[in-house]
């Protein structure tokens, strides 16, 4: 395609000197540029693609930075990050070389609040807008919310503070009736009345002729506007909820007519108080694949990733399989279905399968009350999402020590996602709470192994894994709580491998089947699966510590808090330190991690094949 | 009083063979017990005494423990408790010879869930009412909600689930217009109106009438009732929001009418799908100082509780003092005003001080907004609710290094209030979160230093301490992030103490005021107080280690994630665990504190002098 606009506006600025219709040619190219590059390099296609025209129409009536957008979740940001000077970087989308696929402060001034985990943004809006008022600094705080994220709690906790509050906000709720999979709830079910319900046509159609009718004379064209919107509400009585808790409720209006969207906006700007506009928009809009299979194309990995085997097949394949003939085991995801293996579970056993939206809290709470009454419900969800239920594992799963099963997948490093996604706090959040068990498999195997085990269990059992494994090692011992494996599957070497290539007085201790990998090859150490977290392997533990012993501790998670500091601390309690000894934890520091790069990340952290072997050689 | 029923029913059975008119007597036994003892053992006196009638019905109707009810919040519960079997135990509420406070499944079969943290109650009856089904066993879940609670995300995503699902749930709304203080947000201002609407009186009248001039029939009354209920709410059109989320809504009632009540909930169980229930009911009833001052009487402490200083007291004098010089600093809570030392600076400084309901989520991202908008804000929440903020925490500040200042009441043990509600994981959990700064201040005074030092500091801090202190004791060293100080205030000992009674080879690192004190008296060792627990202060902990050194780190947290492990893993990690070295770590231990006793939770843990004298003098 031929770029007429797309490399020629890179500040808001550029873009208000457009045409309407100049406008629209550059929406035509935004979706091309934002299509290419998704299947080139991974992301969010489907949602951006949705939210080209609002993007375009809020920095055609805003004043970025000075005014704020914020985009809940961020991952429709795309059209705005190229409209504020980031065409160049977008080319290497979701990369270090290139930007962040979610809006980040530290990338531009016009990404105005970090936007990785959705139903943030209200919450954030009701700050900066209060911030603004007191300070006179008359900002316009807008905040674009996929219907998705209003099922989340910090979105319902915010629109109460809101709608009491009467700060100056405008809430975009860009409906496309997806979350990241199908939408779920009533909340949803309402937002499908609203849009089959009369007022959607006619009143877009007679907004429209009012519109084109009267001259543009803003505040009092909304007031009129006002007029005829409460006469509609109150005969189809469907927009409620908001004018319930005080907010000003506007639409549904068509997303992508760029020109109407841009009115809407310009005349919502003038409302003294918060203002809903309710906009429908097509996922995926303008590239067919995607509309037609939003979920598909919901998050993209980038062409040529190496295909590793997925952990979430196993979940999948593992609870089907076993609910068979185990009417207990049900399911509970927050819109992660797809990505946390649960499709095939929630098409065969629909009945047992209950995906409650962008709602983590309620996900565990919900698994605790199932439990109470007598089921075996698996938790499944990504492991930077389950730190929204941390008091709900504590609260409601760990004081009563109920037999929840959580299934935590994206754990460690995670990549492409950058920052706001890393799963690498788990260990440390979940070590410290009474009763829980927790384990890391070191392949597919292993896994279905722990699930087995799982459904015997009759306490809250964590098992965290990455996404991706490259093989099945095999067993060197059979899975048991409490205890690890020596690891005989070092490259190169056969079954004997243990007896010919072990110095007994050097170990690596492997959290999951990275840090296994990245144990494997070097020479001259014993590498042990510590696939139980917690509890540790106690016996093997005192078994090892001896005089002038080395022991190297491999985790996919933060230091602080983490197994190697466990294993230190079992130790030193015990008094097991003894002569010499030495004690070496790697893992993540106390940094969070801004690279996209799995590798780099370990390579920053001394996580590296060089870097073992170096200290196996100097001991 | 002379009790003629309160000793005699222990069970619901019991319960079921009064008439109506014993059933009031009864009634107003229980208020009259609940009164006398809360007065003496503490306690949550006002919210039970407004659920009295709501315990009555509900034990007359349902079939507990088949049939589940769930209080949200717990507190309450009391005339539930003694229907169920614990009048005696009532007697030594909260404390170990007596019961909990809060529901507890341990204590009886009739507390279906723990309830310490307000807003799980819906989320667990949907899974109950789910695992009922799946089971066939034909359970009714009742769940019993204040209005507060109603702010919390987690109740708005169960809404969410439920209304969507069509689960078998009742819900009674407890609405007496008070979270724990005045209640906030549109969902208030929306009950305010729900309790104002000509329907309530009217419909209240007519239901009667309807009600006495109908035979009881079962479904066709309420068939009957329903028609009456759309007509005015297509009139009214207050009640929508419920009926949108796919929730029947009924009410509201006088949640003190016995007769009407037990009506309305035996009606409510035929209903197939979700219904709620909206009773009125009046916080403190029959207790005329309650009523009239509820927010005094919410909790109690116990008659003769040592009147120690509250830290909350020198949070709000301090906050108060520097907002006059300095209109950036605000203060946020969430539903904890009083309790977090906030009334005067609410009053004071009403436009910068935001109380956003039980919604702890919510408080943190808000302020995350805040501070990106230029201000200072101040989060002011206890301990074991600001778990409910740890992924905001990470999210919305830490990662971007936003400057919100988290003042943590209640930190370690709490006491009466028991398990639920035990302030003892937040070193660990804020301890692995980059970008934090976490102290603990000695007594008053330094909690002063640390709010003013705060106020110039530029990440995020927090600072956490329990409710109260003994005394101010001067500072050795002026306080400073990063470096301890010589605590030479022991018992009996001028200020050359120091000089005169300490080993320098045997230290106690002792973190926050009750540790300092459990350390002082101690003979043979240095005293540290260690006040800023991230960063440590890695100089004199260099300083300190030489051949033979014992140290010993005192905190009132879980070991697991704490301090000590952290002053051993930065021992370890530099190598400097000389010979003969010894570090014990004195804390919590892995389990959940069940005990009320702050004194016995710390004695089973080997929080004692004894405990540490002998070790300081076997070295």
């Amino acid at each position: 395609m031929d770029y007429k606009y797309l490399h020629k506006i890179s500040l808001p600025s550029e873009l208000k000197k457009l045409t309407l219709e100049q406008k629209k040619e550059y929406a035509l190219e935004l979706r091309a540029y934002i299509t290419q590059t998704s299947i080139k390099s991974g992301g969010h296609l489907a949602s951006s693609l949705g939210a080209v025209e609002i993007a375009i129409a809020l920095h055609s009536v805003l004043n970025s930075p000075q005014d704020k957008i914020l985009w809940d979740v961020g991952h429709q940001a795309y059209a705005h990050k190229m409209m504020t000077g980031r065409v160049e970087g977008f080319e290497n989308l979701r990369t270090d070389e290139g930007i962040s696929g979610f809006p980040k402060p530290s990338e531009s001034e016009h990404d105005a609040f970090i936007a990785g985990h959705a139903s943030n943004a209200l919450s954030v809006a009701v700050g900066l807008a209060r911030a603004s008022r007191l300070q006179n600094e008359n900002r316009m705080i807008v905040c674009v919310v996929g219907d998705g994220a209003l099922t989340g709690g910090l979105t319902l906790e915010a629109l109460n503070d809101l709608g009491a509050s009467n700060e100056k906000v405008i809430i975009i709720l860009n409906d496309n009736d997806m979350s990241i999979s199908k939408n779920v709830g009533g909340m949803s079910k309402y937002f499908t009345k609203l849009r089959i319900a009369p007022s959607y046509l006619n009143f877009k159609q007679k907004t429209r002729r009012v519109v084109s009718a009267i001259p543009f004379i803003g505040h009092g064209l909304f007031k009129f506007l006002d007029k005829i919107r409460r006469i509609f509400s109150t005969l189809v009585g469907t927009n409620k909820m908001f004018e319930q808790l005080g907010i000003r409720y506007y639409g549904p209006y068509d997303g992508h007519d760029l020109g109407n969207l841009t009115k809407m906006i310009s005349q919502a700007t003038s409302i003294n108080g918060p203002v809903l506009l309710h906009v429908i928009t097509k996922k995926g809009k303008g590239f067919e694949d995607a509309e037609n299979n939003p979920s598909a194309y919901h998050g993209l990995a980038p062409l040529g990733e190496k295909s590793e085997q997925k952990f979430s097949d196993i979940v999948g394949e593992t609870l089907c399989e076993l609910a068979k003939n185990n009417d207990k085991i049900c399911a509970i995801t927050a819109a992660m279905a797809q990505g946390t293996g649960l499709e095939s579970f929630g098409e065969a056993y629909n009945d047992r399968f209950f995906d409650v939206g962008i709602a983590e809290g309620h996900a565990v709470t919900l698994a605790g009350g199932l439990a109470k009454g007598g089921l075996k419900p698996f938790v499944c969800l990504y492991s930077s999402f389950l730190q929204r239920g941390y008091d709900q594992i504590i609260h409601d799963v760990a004081i009563d020590n109920l037999p929840v099963i959580f299934l935590i997948d994206r754990a460690g490093v995670v990549g492409a996602d950058g920052v706001t996604h890393q799963g690498v706090f788990d260990l440390s959040y979940l070590f410290s709470i009474p009763n829980l068990t927790v384990l890391s498999p070191k392949d597919g195997d292993e896994l279905k192994a722990m699930i087995e085990f799982a459904t015997e269990f009759n306490a809250p059992l964590v098992i965290r894994y990455p996404k991706s494994y490259e093989k099945n090692y095999g067993f060197a011992t059979e899975f048991e709580v409490g205890k690890w494996e020596s690891f005989p599957f070092v490259e190169g070497f056969g079954e004997d491998s243990q007896e010919r290539d072990c110095d007994y007085n050097k170990y690596i201790l492997a959290v999951g089947n990275r840090m296994l990998k990245l144990a494997t090859g070097t020479k001259g150490a014993c590498i042990i699966n510590a696939r139980s977290v917690k509890p540790l392997d106690k016996e093997l533990l005192t078994e090892i510590a001896k005089e002038n012993t080395l022991i190297i501790t491999l985790e996919d998670n933060a230091l602080n808090g983490g197994f190697g500091n466990s294993v230190l601390v079992f130790y030193n309690k015990n008094n097991l330190i003894k002569r010499g000894m030495r004690i070496i934890t790697l893992g993540l520091s106390d940094n969070f991690i801004h690279t996209h790069n799995i590798d780099k990340a370990f390579a920053d952290n001394n996580l590296t094949k060089e870097y073992l072997q170096n200290i196996i050689d100097k001991h």
